[in-house]
């Protein structure tokens, strides 16, 4: 009988609070009026003589940008400080203390003449998270942690800087700002001589999680509410050199020509096919492209051209590579041409994101009545630095006519609203489950 | 029997004189040690400090190579002055003061690098064909005139200034040299402000003759001697624009791309197929091409490019730019981009040479057993120009691997000596022949 009554004692004490809890937080909902408020408020900042975005990383409208979210997260009783790299970092502890933070966040830094949405949106839904938590009284057992990533339209510099990926010589480049990185990340508080202070270790996050506007517009055509990202795409590229010889386009006949240009043409045609020809979601592009000596009346004689792949795989990246070189040989003959490849080492491998973290994701969509897709990302995002540290998710809420990274960047309230719900609830699911549960 | 006295001393009189001169004239033979020697002499001014000619026009290398050549034309009698587009013009009188000018010429001024035979050899092959009447005191009945144009390469600058074609605004450009051509005119000695003094009328010259280096590898590759040319092609230009949508190169879909660089380069192709699939001699030629914005990772939007045709028919360009078009309207629906085409007012008509000059040539080869082929010529020459003024004839001599505008152009001694004895034969036949005998 005592032993019962103890028994129901410990029921009442650990089981039904937990259970109450959980059951409370599935009806939490995040709070669109502010969402989007936010998203206003915060493209103010940095606007330049034509109203358009220019919050480029340490610009002085980035500096106010970071000054008006810091203060927001602080609002929140987020701990807050800027790591050595000048990234932004806000704690809520957890109620265990044992545990690793799960985290989520973005960016809030944009490419000149940017849009309102790219990366300001993770932003803000992170903190929007942090706000319902804080409204419900809902303590997690995990620590949280709000990421807010300096620089990452320069290239994920401030992710880069966390998982110890920024080499030293690139403090040295200059930033679309003006400044070097090293002058920016002063700018903007951090201390570019104590970068390796910034760096953290694998294992040091349960999870990261982040969320992003598509930049295409598949979710739009599709009519569905969110992707779930399988994993953020390798990218391989080359620089291509086609040698012909460049002559008099006047004297010299049709048949006695070895135009480079020519050969070039059928080179870009050639990948557009090979990329076409796989299954699958790769992405092949020649983006760039230079014509020596570049006159209307001299024959080309030299083109200089690059070639990106992009795929989850890159072993599929690599036998589309071989399938254009075959056919570099084919133009070779028939163009009376030269044509060399030069890998970059430069190329960015695939980064997978976590089955279990994804599967989280699917039953938040389900509970919540979201419809979703799972994608690939073509585009690079601060996620994928973070894979190095612990399991990582990510997903995209459709964003109108696939525009980005330019002002007519446009994401609903209603797509904000259901992609930040789903953030939420991965967040309490994730919250939920004993460690250690995931696996990269 | 007086009578018959009379008769026999009329033949004596006039029949056997010119009997005995033109048989004569049938053995004068050009020194081709000499021609090659001036090659070569005149080679030497200009040169930079890698040995490299540059002759530029205006520069100072022009300069000294003109007074080099107009030394010589003073030591072969020639009466010699500059015009006030800054042309030299040697004139050597005839028995007939009733007849126009024989005149035969090119240019000696050089692109940066070029090499020393294009316009030289014209430009030495008229001046050794007035040494050679003057060692063979063979008195011509016409005058004959050597001209030597003023920055050919920079665009026929002096002959469109004798034939009145060059235009006011001109004269403000800036030539390869740094100098606009204006003060160029003024360094060579000519006087830019009297510029209408240059201007000759049509009807002015009995013929002007022209022989150059092929400047392509036909006549070598076959073995034959020399061209007879039949016209300088017309030249019609044109700008195009394709625009596509610049985009995210990973994260567009392949489906879902206009890809501005994908239809430019299938335009490319289709020029080449369209000019190859006329008959004759017509080029085609996309020699230009500027890609936007020009990076690995996006999507071509927008690309400029050239396209210039040439052909001594007008209308069988213009058949053929109709082809492309056509093909640009089904490139624009399988890319979704759209094209468009500007036409160049800048466009050249065909100029044929005299079917009499021609023939000349023909019987002058036939003679002097040189084997020749019908051509006509890709590239602009100063004879264009002169087209305007009388009838005109042109001759091209093999060019070693039809290389030029490079120190590597080399046409040799014997091909040389060919050319410029051709030459000197039909000129010496146009002589014979009573006027008017010539048609354009």
């Amino acid at each position: 009988m005592k032993n019962l009554l103890l028994l129901f004692l410990l029921i009442l004490l650990f089981v039904i609070p937990g259970y109450s809890q959980v059951e409370r937080s599935a009806n939490l909902q995040v709070n669109a009026d502010r969402i989007e408020k936010r998203i206003f408020e915060l493209a103010e900042f940095g606007k330049n003589e034509r109203g358009e975005g220019y919050r480029v990383a340490y610009s002085d409208g980035d500096l106010a940008g970071r000054a008006y979210f810091i203060n927001l997260m602080q609002q929140a009783g987020l701990e807050v400080r800027i790591d050595a790299a000048g990234n932004i970092i806000g704690r809520r502890e957890g109620s265990d203390p044992n545990l690793k933070p799960i985290a989520f966040g973005s960016h809030i830094d944009m490419v000149p003449n940017g849009g309102n949405y790219d990366g300001a949106y993770g932003a803000i839904t992170a903190l929007e998270i942090i706000e319902v938590l804080n409204e419900n009284k809902h303590l997690t057992r995990h620590p949280l942690e709000v990421l807010v990533f300096q620089n990452e339209e320069g290239g994920l510099v401030g992710s880069r800087a966390m998982t110890g990926n920024l080499k030293k010589e690139a403090l040295d480049q200059l930033s679309v700002s003006g400044l070097s990185i090293r002058e920016g990340i002063v700018k903007i508080g951090g201390d570019p001589e104590r970068l390796e202070e910034a760096v953290r270790s694998p294992g040091d996050l349960t999870a990261f999680l982040e969320i992003h506007i598509e930049q295409s517009k598949v979710l739009e055509g599709r009519g569905i509410d969110v992707a779930i990202v399988e994993g953020i795409v390798g990218i391989e590229d080359w620089d291509i050199t086609v040698e012909g010889i460049a002559n008099h386009a006047g004297s010299t006949p049709m048949n006695d020509r070895q135009d480079a240009l020519i050969a070039a043409s059928k080179l870009v045609l050639a990948v557009n096919e090979v990329v076409n020809s796989f299954q699958g979601f790769q992405v092949g592009s020649v983006g760039k492209m230079k014509v020596e000596p570049g006159a209307p009346n001299v024959i080309p004689g030299r083109v200089e051209m690059s070639l990106q792949m992009r795929d989850l795989s890159t072993e599929k990246i690599m036998l589309m590579f071989s399938a254009i070189e075959e056919r570099a040989r084919q133009i070779e003959i028939e163009t009376g041409t030269s044509i060399t490849f030069i890998h970059s080492n430069l190329s960015n491998a695939p980064k997978m994101a976590s089955k279990e973290i994804q599967d989280k994701m699917i039953e938040a969509a389900a509970t919540l009545g979201i419809s979703h897709m799972k994608m690939q990302s073509g585009a690079g995002h601060d996620v994928q630095e973070m894979a190095a540290l612990g399991p990582i998710g990510l997903v995209f809420i459709p964003s109108k006519d696939g525009i980005s990274h330019n002002p007519l960047e446009f994401s609903s309230k209603a797509d904000m609203e259901k992609g930040a719900n789903l953030m939420l609830r991965t967040v309490l699911l994730l919250d939920k489950q004993k460690p250690p549960f995931i696996q990269k």
